[in-house]
């Protein structure tokens, strides 16, 4: 039987239940039971390392996030111990709150994945978690590790704001882009160039390949010098092409991080949450302020004449 | 002697100070004592009438709003007790902190209206002010009507979005264009047609003043029926021509607002600077909380796996 108790839904996850992993994370959406966190803390032996995955609509992302988990599953049976032995795919659509498409999606992955285990799919929505999806996903990607999950790979469906943020706040983030992508993406270039870890042009065996590689290649150049120059892959996801060699850019790009960077980055992206959840509680506070009694009260004795902003503002959150 | 105390200095920009009036908007831009705003309700016996002056740079607008001090000033010299009698104008440059070009163009203007006890002519810029010029205008509107200023021009250099919201600020707002706007100003015309009350096409001595005209027409139509239609009015400001008509027409507006509307749309005013100011408060909070040792320490634990992030924002807030 499923419980509802969170502490408990974790020790059924742990134990391998889905369904419980699947209400877990619908807690999540929700900005459900906040013990869920702290429950959760009890089990981070080590947190999953996570791979953001973003690009354009239509660029292949969903077949490529396909394709890395039949890589990463065939590396765990391969090298033993130190890989990934489990691994979850998070798919994140802002613009869809009860993301119909990518559960379709998901729907004809499972096909291929649901039998195995070791593999979990699960599209994120908005449920009136306070903070939206940017802190929705890093709460599920702490009940995924909880869950013994070691390997996250968030995939969001374009390249807005919110889904390139998203992505963006892994370990290692991938953009895929196709040939001609140029013409297609000319506003988030500089955008998906700021965050990207690792390139690839998908759908590789069309025409345009080398310029696509030229541009990136002269973009990176703008950039000036890094200790970390993002590689340009070639895949064609639909025959798994190329898809091997970029889960080792993956692997690379994890054993420079681990040389050092590694830490930095996962301070700053703590950083950059706590800020969220702070302005994120904050702002529901003043969601709350913003209504009832109080608040008339003081919006006439503002236009009485007999206060202030100031002191509206003052006595209103005294009384939050 | 000027006083340092905003209660006093009041009291001598009430007796005619400039100097003290200087110094208190100062204050204001600063975001400075908080008593000032309580002090100025002291003699708040009634809201100056604010009338906001926006449209794109080169319009004329400075030229424009020169001419309406003439005509309210020539208007209270012969209506009598029921018309303005004080005038001020702010000039905002949300671009230009320290307002350097504004500064100049007062100057200028203060050639023609310096030696005018009744005239007060200020460039507000944001010299630390929490909430920026969109809370600062508002404050400065209540000094200078504590300091008896029945008519309040706000103008704006341009059409930036903060500049269309503090000139919509307004009971009355003019949005001033020149023939043949069209072309320059695509981007911004559904937001200046949102805020107008009037329409001014300044510079109407050139061409294309019909088509101009014809253009606003069409677009208000599009807007669908409203209770007040904004009248489209011609000046050509260089040589005061439909100055007088445009300033009929404010009153006209004003007193449809104060049949019934002017009520509603200052509580709306005020509800959105009260938002603004707690969340500025909240803002404010924010950036002291996401400093210091207290933030380090819980960044610490998040990164240990000993608190989640909303117990760390809890505690952080908590201790605020």
């Amino acid at each position: 039987m499923i419980s509802a108790d969170p502490v408990e839904l974790i020790e059924q996850a742990r134990g391998g239940s889905r369904t419980a992993l699947a209400r877990l994370l619908t807690f999540v959406e929700s900005g459900g039971p906040r013990q869920l966190a702290t429950a959760s803390l009890a089990y981070r032996e080590r947190a999953p390392y996570v791979v953001g995955i973003t690009g354009p609509p239509g660029a292949g992302k969903s077949t490529l996030t396909d394709q890395l988990i039949s890589v990463v599953l065939e590396r765990a049976s391969f090298d033993g111990a130190d890989t990934f032995d489990q691994v979850s795919v998070l798919c994140v659509d802002p613009t869809s709150p009860f993301t119909g498409g990518a559960i379709l999606g998901d729907r004809i992955r499972m096909q291929d994945h649901a039998t195995n285990p070791h593999v979990f799919i699960r599209s994120m929505a908005t449920r009136g978690h306070l903070g939206g999806l940017s802190l929705a996903v890093p709460d599920a990607v702490r009940v995924l590790g909880a869950a013994n999950f070691r390997v996250v790979l968030v995939e969001t469906v374009g390249v807005g704001q919110i889904e390139v943020e998203i992505a963006s706040a892994a370990d290692t983030t991938i953009v895929v882009v196709n040939p001609g992508w140029g013409d297609a993406m000319q506003a988030n270039k500089a955008g998906l160039l700021e965050v990207a870890d690792i390139f690839v042009i998908n759908k590789a065996d069309r025409a345009g390949v080398k310029e696509t590689r030229r541009d990136l290649d002269q973009m990176l150049d703008l950039g000036g010098e890094h200790e970390w120059r993002p590689p340009i892959l070639e895949t064609v996801a639909t025959d798994k092409t190329g898809v091997a060699e970029l889960w080792n850019a993956v692997e690379r790009h994890r054993t420079y991080l681990e040389s050092g960077q590694l830490e930095d980055r996962r301070r700053a992206r703590m950083s950059v949450e706590l800020d969220k959840v702070l302005s994120a509680t904050l702002r529901s506070r003043i969601g709350t302020l913003a209504h009832g009694d109080a608040y008339e009260a003081q919006i006439n004795s503002l236009l009485a004449g007999t206060t202030d902003p100031y002191n509206a503002a003052e006595e209103l959150l005294r009384d939050a």
